[in-house]
């Protein structure tokens, strides 16, 4: 049973937070965070397949690989990304710091960085930002300052948390998440950080992770970009007391696989509906189709489509661009056989119009948050993915857009 | 030698057209052409690879098969897509029309249609059409009528025509083409025609026309978003008196396919110029990839991403978007050899952020044609897309568009 609760990163047992203003954004906003484990947890970690992958990025594979870390660093502002070897060198200079004053190894600390790619970072003020958040671990309420510090052209902070049982014990998970410009799959300008006090190994716990990535970072869209510097990293520290979760066949991997699923969907839905200038958040469903894939390609299709998005934004119910972008999606289709609903009211039967209730429609245009769905009646293949609208302040934001 | 001339459509030999107002377009405004050839011509066409093609392009496929054709009929405010049973028994009852006042053969008639998807064509409205514009062929300067009646969101008439020699014979090449919304490879809601008195057997026609598309129409984007009605046609009657080109080894194949592309060239660039809300013009080359097919994916990633797209709209040089865009595209990519340059100024080179001449970059930036040169120095794979920025003006016509 996974409840949610109050609180953000901190909730589950063992762990600490701190946001600090580091003076990286012009800003002057809050700009850099650690999340930190009082005893070794095991981890895991998404990255960006990009080829152009960041600097912290490439710092942080190497550091997952030994299964165990502590704390993540996080900075907003800079992405540290397409920075050449300096860029390798300061990354890995943001672990030393924060290794050092936690009194860890630096291969221990996860690193994550974002905003403007093809800057240095100001290895200055990242030091001082270090000294300042491990400074602040101890005090309570900088739950939301770590939120807070990620974002970049987030306009509210993105956090959750839940509460569930492992064989009786009671375990937390936490999590929180910044987009908004870049979001696509595979894993976009979005970083997430995950806390939980339940004990799993690590192999484990990358295998739950990747589950959960692939049906929520991995089915939202906002632009079609995806970043140099996505990441998605988990830290489980095993404070619960539950009973190890070493396998993926046991009951008890199932259920924090839930929970982390859980937490990965919330704050992906919350990343579309945050995304850059969004004024509508679309829940696009494709069913039917003859195999899962088919019907990832083409609910894909529909979420990308620039014509899809600026009509939601127009309000009009223009069906022909939804089933055009399915149309050249690469999925097998039988245009004879398509039906096309938004909200309840169906629209296509049959791969033509029909004739619908307008007013519903209307009503349901004119939500914020709308649902469409596309039956291919091939087979029994679905997949869901969440975007939003493209509105005139998308277009303000990224023309202007430069720290 | 390739010469541009004054005039359209019906430049070459033998040709005849003319638009007229049917009535399918609520503006009231031309949305009828019909361009004739006197005697039969070899026909080559390409179309949309979109599952859900229109009825006139299922019925056009049909028509070229057997290569030769002497009408081409074009109507635009209604594609004619989505329709279903009624769609292919409009489309085919056009050809009827259009073959009976021509006394030729249904099968011998080329149709097209573009505008709203999912509503019937108004027949009635069609036949007169239909009539008015057979019955206004024989007139002169009813080229520009039918070039403006195949417009949509055009904001302008796209129209070109070239002479040049086989054999010492004279001959002429010209066509039209419309855009301009959901422009992208392959072959977008893009409609193009072209005329020839070149003497060329049909299945090398077809091959040179491919080629030709391939580095042209296939190379535009707009959106990404590609269309259930694209279409591009090719007559070519013969009557400069050429020796008929029947192999693809002659020289006169290759001066008769560099005219046919740069006639598609041409009129691909006037598409993206005209690109619905654009205020630049991009020219996009990715050089240096490990071969061409790399270059394509790279160049595409970059010409698609609205990140970039919307950049270059705000005259922001945020080279990191390209480069992002670089890095997701698939194309192999070695980070710390990329070199990239806007107009002639080079802003990073080997995968980092030079120091260059800001007024220069800053001048090139404000300047309508745009040059972005991307070389990854990995060996001699290239590729050169055109497309053009995003602005408001995109969003606002696409959330109001209804007709």
């Amino acid at each position: 049973m996974l409840k949610k609760i109050i609180g953000g990163i901190t909730a589950p047992k063992g762990f600490k937070a701190a946001g600090v203003k580091a003076g990286l954004k012009k800003s002057g906003k809050l700009d850099l965070a650690i999340i930190y484990s009082t005893v070794p947890a095991s981890v895991a970690a998404v990255f960006t397949t990009n080829t152009m992958a960041a600097a912290p990025v490439i710092v942080s594979r190497l550091a997952v690989q030994k299964g165990t870390a502590s704390a993540v660093v996080i900075n907003s502002g800079c992405a540290n990304a397409c920075t050449g070897p300096q860029g390798l060198i300061d990354a890995q200079a943001m672990a030393h710091m924060t290794a050092q004053l936690l009194k860890i190894e630096d291969q221990e600390v996860i690193v994550s960085s974002t905003g403007i790619i093809g800057v240095n970072l100001q290895m200055d003020k990242i030091e001082k930002g270090i000294k300042k958040a491990v400074s602040l671990l101890a005090q309570q309420g900088q739950d939301h300052n770590a939120t807070t510090a990620i974002m970049t052209t987030d306009t509210f902070p993105k956090s959750c948390a839940y509460e569930f049982e492992l064989g009786g014990v009671p375990v937390r998970i936490a999590g929180i998440a910044k987009g908004s410009g870049m979001i696509h799959p595979n894993m976009a300008t979005m970083l997430c950080c995950i806390t939980t006090d339940a004990a799993i190994a690590a192999p484990i716990l990358k295998k739950a992770l990747t589950a959960a990535v692939n049906v929520s970072f991995n089915m939202i869209s906002v632009d079609g970009d995806s970043s140099t510097n996505d990441m998605t990293s988990v830290l489980a520290n095993g404070l619960a007391g539950n009973t190890l979760i070493d396998s993926t066949d046991s009951k008890d991997y199932t259920i924090l696989t839930a929970a982390l699923t859980q937490v990965c969907i919330y704050l992906a839905k919350q990343v579309v509906r945050d995304g850059e200038g969004a004024t509508k958040f679309l829940e696009i469903t494709v069913q039917g189709a003859e195999n899962d894939v088919d019907a990832k390609k083409a609910v894909m299709a529909i979420a990308k489509s620039p014509l899809v998005k600026t009509a939601f934004f127009g309000e009009d119910a223009n069906w022909g661009r939804i089933l055009c972008a399915v149309g050249y999606s690469e999925a097998v289709v039988d245009p004879e056989k398509v039906v096309l609903a938004i909200g309840d009211v169906t629209i296509v039967d049959q791969g033509v119009g029909v004739t619908f209730n307008e007013k519903a429609l209307k009503d349901i245009m004119a939500q914020q948050d709308i649902t469409v769905t596309v039956d291919l009646c091939l087979g029994t293949g679905k997949a869901t993915m969440w975007t939003c609208d493209f509105s005139y302040e998308y277009v303000k934001i990224n023309g202007e857009y430069h720290t």
